[in-house]
């Protein structure tokens, strides 16, 4: 199969989205935002890198790959659209299986009414997924890491830690009860999107979704805001099934694991009650976890109160190291 | 060198377009696009499969890398606005080597007053730069490939087959007449936006940018307006020193070489003059190649007039095969 059949073999036979002026088939896609804002990420992921064959089927590495993108507009409190797809190919690759991980793109770009409206196909090394969403939101309502402030309520959604339970449970071939769960945590998270939306009422909260872990997300957001979190362990939700693993995994998952793409995020106190009532709507648990604080620690921290000690959660978790 | 430390290295210190909301340091990127259409395109490029360092420093291979992306804005008569930049980087790459390409980038970026708002370093086993391009064009007046009609006269700026003698004079360690020229439209090509914002005022233009060569630029326009193509040899713009090459090489390198980024397309008679007007006031040459015929042939075809013979100009080149 040729570039050219292989893009006619994926390219949507019809759109969904009215904003979009041309698709697929010319040098460039065209839309009209009218009276939104415009929302844009690319996130790349890397054959052993970011995900393994070993654990994973190619319709799950579209599936994740492009979840991971909607979980970045979900963050933003946007509207997912559009999404447009760069894959670099390594030989031994069949038109078949890529052909799987469009299926997986397009599965839960449905769910969204999102387009394909985009991309490119190369030959390389190695299978690389290098995939823009771009995304709607009401003008001015953006949400911004930068918009915590002292005496918010520090929540978060869903449980924390599934996503690497479910990694674990593949890798090692795992026997665990509740393990379908994790698995599909894993495999097929869920980006909160509807959450996000429902808080356009809202003036002002922070947000970041739980990509590299909520020690990282958290961190950010307290950075960005210069203020200081502190975080109840005991509140940190977890699935009651996590309990089987141990002590340590428990405690690096539910902080370093990430890729749950859950949403972390602080409100003015006065706003937490609506807040808690849309996820409820939308049966999805929510949980305060902790404060927005103004104690006298240099600004842009986060701690953890865990056993009656109170301790610094760095960002840690996994750094990429760039360049030699 | 670690990831954040590297972003924050080569992150804008300030945006030159108004319209961004939130630039990098987000979980993605807002702009306001007001009363245009906003147009955007991925390319993706692969070591030793479209750039080589052994012809290319990290330097150019940003540059160019940007240039191709702005050029299919420059095809959509679109002016590009902001850039993402995702990179998956080999080991043994040092960190200074990636901040010469983000250089290079930003070299031409700045000559267009684009901003670079997002993007993603990853690791991996092959160096490849995938870059997304966002633009603004005035509503409705996207340039597609699709507006040929019969009649229109068949345009090319610049000269054709530049860059692939570049490409060989830097392979081949070459010397011949006029090589810096070459050696620059091949390192640091020159996207003809100016160009085809002059165009605006025109009510239809079909256009692309000469990515993959003419013959397959020019077959992509038949096809998508469903009209025959015919153009002649001797009215296609080569640099005279081109002539010190093989008679073959310079039909193969005018033809289906590529990467010179100049624009080629269509356009009704009556508005030939003004289109050539235009490229003289900004001193780049324009060429009449052809003509968009209603002949006996099925419709979507290119034919090629050369020495009293006339063949059928395939799309040829190099098509990439996807999957095996």
């Amino acid at each position: 199969m040729d570039e050219f059949q292989f893009i006619d073999s994926i390219k949507p036979k019809s759109y969904t989205q009215h904003s979009i002026e041309k698709g697929i088939g010319d040098d460039a896609a065209v839309f009209r935002s009218m009276t939104y804002d415009t929302v844009t990420a690319v996130d790349t992921f890397v054959e052993d890198i970011h995900f393994s064959k070993k654990t994973m089927k190619f319709y799950h590495i579209g599936y994740r790959a492009l979840a991971a993108n909607i979980s970045d507009m979900a963050a933003m409190g946007a509207e997912p659209k559009f999404y447009l797809v760069s894959i670099t190919i390594p030989p031994g690759t069949s038109s078949k299986e890529l052909q799987q991980m469009y299926s997986g793109m397009k599965e839960i770009a449905t769910d969204y009414k999102m387009d394909l409206i985009g991309g490119d196909t190369v030959s390389g090394k190695q299978l690389v997924v290098c995939i823009t969403i771009i995304g709607f939101v009401s003008r001015g309502k953006a949400r911004y890491r930068s918009h915590a402030s002292v005496g918010d309520i520090v929540f978060v959604t869903g449980t924390l830690g599934d996503s690497q339970a479910g990694l674990h449970i593949l890798l090692d071939d795992l026997e665990v009860t509740g393990q379908e769960q994790f698995i599909k945590s894993h495999l097929m998270p869920t980006p909160r999107v509807q959450f996000a939306q429902s808080l356009q009422t809202l003036n002002r909260v922070a947000l970041n979704d739980v990509s590299d872990g909520i020690a990282s997300e958290l961190n950010e957001i307290a950075k960005a805001s210069n203020v200081n979190i502190v975080i109840d362990d005991a509140k940190v939700p977890i699935n009651p099934h996590l309990e089987q693993f141990t002590k340590e995994q428990q405690h690096e998952w539910k902080y370093f694991g990430g890729e749950d793409f859950e949403l972390v995020g602080t409100v003015p106190p006065k706003d937490w009650q609506s807040l808690k009532e849309n996820a409820i709507k939308m049966t999805l648990d929510i949980s305060e976890i902790g404060l927005v604080t103004d104690n006298k620690m240099k600004k842009g921290q986060v701690f953890l109160k865990k056993e009656n000690q109170t301790h610094l959660l760095i960002k840690q978790g996994y750094i990429h190291k760039v360049g030699e």
